[in-house]
C-alpha cells in the first residue's frame, strides 16, 4: 500500500475513513470511565460499519452515509436520535452529504421527526435537482418520498431534556452538553477504491435553539465539502465561524491554489483562520491520496480513523 | 481619482457600487419598449439610492442594503414585493448580507410576509450571534424584533400568479419568468470611503417551488460574500450550481491564493467553473481598489453600476 500514489499508477489504491462525533470542552475530570467507554464503543461501531462498506469495494458516499447513520442512531451523539431539544421542545436537525466525483450535494436543514437526516440529504442529492431543503417543506418531501419518521419518544432522552430545562433557566443557547460541553455534530469523510472522495455531516443543533437557526453542517462549503481534485471535509464546532470563513471550501482552496498539503491547509483553518475570529472546533479531512488530518482547537474531539494497512484508532483528547 | 491605489495613499478613495436585478434568458424580441424602460428605471432608482449613501460618506453595508431594498419594493424584480409564488401560493424569500470589514454576515431563508428580507438578514447579523435563520423560526424572530410584515395582497401580482398557474399546468418548477425567463434575484456590492466592502442579495426563489428549497442567495460563500482583503460578490443564476462550486468564495480564493485579478477570477467562475457543471447565471463584484466586474453566461443580466468620477450605467444585454 503506497502513500501519495499518482492517479496513473496501477497499484492498489489506499482506502481511508475518518469519523468525528463532535468537538468541544471535553474535560477528563468530568468524564466517567463508563461514559468514555460508551463514546469509544460508539465511534468504533460507526467506523467499523463504514469500513465494511469501503473494504468491500463500496463507494465512499455509501461509507460516509453508513458511518453517520450509526452515530445518528446512537443517543450519545447529538444527531438523529440523540438530537438536543430546541426551545420549543422540538428537534431541528441539519445534515449534508457531498460526492467528490461530480460535486453533487444534498442537504436538509431544520427537519423534525426524521430518523436519519443524512439519508434524507442523500435523497435530496439523488432524486431532485436541488441541493438544500429546509423546515416543513423538507419534511413534506420526506413524507412523499416514503421516508421513515419516528415519534417524539424516539428522540426523547432524559439527559437532553434536563439540559434544555437547565438552559432555559439560565436563558441561554447551548451548543450541546454541559458540563461536558461539546459541539454536537457527527461526520465522516472517506476515500474509496475508485479514488472518489465523499463527506457527510449531521447534527441536532443547539440546546434551547430558537428562530430556525441553521449552522454550518447543512451548508455546502462551510461544514461539508468534497472534491476529488483535492479532499473531503466534515467540520464540527461553533458553526457561525465556519460559515463566515467558508471553512471547508477554504481548505480546498488552500490546497488547489496555494499548493498546501492537506495537513497544512486543515491546520491553517483550524489554528489560524478560525481562532482569528474567535471560532472554536475541529474537522476531519482526507485527501485524494488517502492522507488524513484531524485538527481541533478545542479541548477534545471525538474521533476515529482507519486507512489501508493500519489498525482502527479512536481518540477523544489531544494525543 | 486613481485606480488601484494602495491602501497607504492619502488620496481620496474610489467609491464603487454595482447592482443586479437577475440574469437569464432575456430575449430582446419578447421585451417590449415599455417593459425595458421600466426595468431600466427600476435599476437606476436602486443605483441612485445606494449611491446617495456611498457618496454621502456612508457605509458600503448601508449602501447595498438601501439599493436592494429599492428593488425588493419594486414588483418588477423577483425579491420582496415582486416575489414569485410557491406551489402552495405562498412566498418563500431568501436574503443575505455580509460585511467585508469583519466577515460578519446575516441571512434568512424561506421567510414569508416580510416586506424587506434584506433588512431582516441585517438584523440577524447585528442583533444575534447567528448567521442564518430559516422558515417559521426566522419569522418568529422578525415578529419579536418588531419587523414590518405585509399582508398577502402586498405580494400579489397578477403576472406572477399567472406564471404559477401556467407552471402548475406544465408541472414544473420555474426560475422566475417565462417567456422572459430570468433567474430572479437582486443584489448589490459596494466599496465605501473607508475602504470597506459589502455584499447583499435577495430573492423570491422559483415559481411553483416546493419542499422548502433554498438556493445560493442565503448561503454565505455561495451567492453572497465580502472580504475587505479581496472583494465583494453577489450572484444570480441557477442557484444549485453556485452552491456546489461555492461560487462567491471561489472568486475570493482565486484572488487571494492564485493572484488573479477581480476580472480574471470572476470570469473564470462564470465562464469556466459554472459552465463545466452546466450552471447558468452571472454575478457582480467589486474589489478593494474599486475595480468592478459583471460577467454573465446567460443571454442577459439586469445590471447597473457607478464609480467615482464616472456616470451611472444601466444595461440588460451583453455590450
Amino acid at each position: 500500500m503506497l502513500l501519495n500514489m499518482s492517479s496513473e499508477t496501477k497499484e492498489e489504491r489506499k482506502l481511508a475513513l475518518v469519523i468525528h462525533g463532535g468537538a468541544g470542552t471535553i474535560s477528563r475530570a468530568l468524564m466517567s470511565d463508563e461514559r468514555e467507554a460508551a463514546y469509544r464503543a460508539g465511534l468504533q461501531q460507526a467506523l467499523r460499519r463504514g469500513w465494511e462498506v469501503l473494504s468491500g469495494g463500496g463507494l465512499a458516499l455509501d461509507a460516509v452515509e453508513a458511518a453517520v447513520c450509526v452515530m445518528e442512531d446512537n443517543p450519545l451523539f447529538n444527531a438523529g436520535r440523540g438530537s438536543v431539544f430546541t426551545h420549543n421542545e422540538r428537534h431541528e436537525m441539519d445534515a449534508a452529504i457531498m460526492s467528490g466525483e461530480d460535486l453533487r450535494a444534498g442537504a436538509v436543514a431544520a427537519v423534525d421527526g426524521i430518523k436519519n437526516p443524512i439519508k434524507l440529504a442523500r435523497r435530496v442529492m439523488e432524486a431532485t435537482e436541488h441541493v438544500l431543503m429546509c423546515g416543513s417543506g423538507a419534511e413534506e418531501f420526506a413524507r412523499e418520498a416514503g421516508f421513515e419518521f419516528a415519534p417524539p419518544e424516539y428522540f426523547f432522552d432524559e439527559l437532553r431534556y434536563e439540559q434544555l430545562l437547565q438552559a432555559r433557566r439560565e436563558d441561554e443557547v447551548r451548543l450541546d452538553h454541559t458540563p461536558l460541553k461539546k459541539f454536537g455534530t457527527v461526520g465522516a469523510v472517506a476515500l474509496d477504491t475508485r479514488g472518489h472522495l465523499a463527506a457527510a455531516t449531521s447534527t441536532g443543533g443547539m440546546t434551547n435553539k430558537r428562530f430556525g437557526r441553521v449552522g454550518d453542517t447543512a451548508l455546502i462549503g462551510a461544514g461539508t465539502y468534497a472534491d476529488d481534485q483535492t479532499c473531503a471535509i466534515s467540520c464540527t464546532g461553533h458553526g457561525e465561524f465556519f460559515i463566515r470563513t467558508v471553512a471547508a471550501h477554504e481548505i480546498v482552496s488552500l490546497m488547489k491554489y496555494k499548493g498546501f498539503t492537506l495537513k497544512e491547509a486543515a491546520e491553517q483553518v483550524v489554528h489560524v483562520t478560525l481562532p482569528e475570529l474567535g471560532g472554536e472546533g475541529g474537522l476531519i479531512a482526507v485527501d485524494r491520496t488517502g492522507n488524513i488530518s484531524l485538527p481541533f482547537n478545542s479541548e477534545g474531539m471525538y474521533r476515529a480513523w482507519m486507512t489501508s494497512g493500519s489498525e482502527a484508532q479512536v481518540a477523544i483528547y489531544p494525543d
